[in-house]
């Protein structure tokens, strides 16, 4: 029965890429779904997974959006 | 004070419709307030809901994203 | 595959009952993935609810925690 | 280490205007960083804040939408 | 910056346990964290990882608390 | 109608002290309540408030539980 839910930002891993492609989201699926098989037993078919993209200027770490907190530790 | 989240996957329950209706989020909306009422003694006005949209490719089931989650069920 | 998460306080409904009893929250799990089957039809086994007992300086409204927020409304 | 989840719904605050702009989700994204430093001495580095957005008629109070919601109390 | 929520119910996996142990915690923090790095080349310091035990009551699947539902799938 | 969920850590802030205190508490309630008021016009009776208290070993950074981080942390 668990639920794992995943938040991630809505950006790429490659220049000219805007999100996550299905293949990542569908490999963070099956890699969190094995591995609470693995560790406590749960099978596969008894485990949701839920991704939320959330838009950088929606994201806060340091006191800022994630744009201006890049920026911020780029500069350091 | 209940605060009740709904994660549903993005989808209609008719062809040609891509998501749930207005008027079937309000029945969520409605149902859940009503049953909190009722089970719980929570008046109407103390209960917040929130219902998030999950795209198909970012929902997991027995380690697949929903769409070859389903296809793997049909075939069985 | 929808997933329902319901916080509430934890609480009785009569005195002398310090939270929701496990009759109460078998009502509420029965009835918010009856109401999934009615509105959305989706299949009783592919609903998920979580439960969230939060303890009741935990719990704001207002600007208050909920103790503080009720003496307030009381005294209006 | 604080994860801070801010769900609002998805409007302006002055007319014509949709959503909440960059700035103020800045300023709730700064505010409640620097709230967690004040009260709990949490580093701004050690907190991370995800704001999510929902749609008007995805959001319930008082048993209906919140759109259905207003036009009722405001014909209180 | 991800932020990933596990919800699992309050149990162990061998008989005589109560709860996951906090080697099998530990587990699910590395093996995710880890998930994220290799996926979406996340640094392990910029994920945050938040299990919820929650108690076998409070979980519903198929409109029935887990003990019950266990029962039911048992008795099939 | 904003819903703020702020999970920390269970620990206190001076030594001997095993948790956040009610006042501290009170305090996140009363800065996030009056911060929604501040920057979208919220007023303080649409904001609910729920503080998640999460173990230190339910808790992930760095692929690791909060004390094993905290400790490599320091040996840096």
């Amino acid at each position: 029965m668990p639920f794992v839910n995943i938040k991630i930002t809505r950006e790429g891993t490659t220049p000219g890429q805007g999100a996550a492609t299905a293949e990542q989201k569908a490999a963070l699926i099956k890699g969190v779904s094995q591995l609470l098989l693995d560790v406590l037993n749960k099978p596969l078919d008894s485990t949701f997974v839920a991704i939320d993209e959330v838009e950088l200027e929606n994201w806060g770490w340091g006191g800022l959006p994630v744009p201006a907190y890049r920026k911020q530790q780029e500069s350091k």
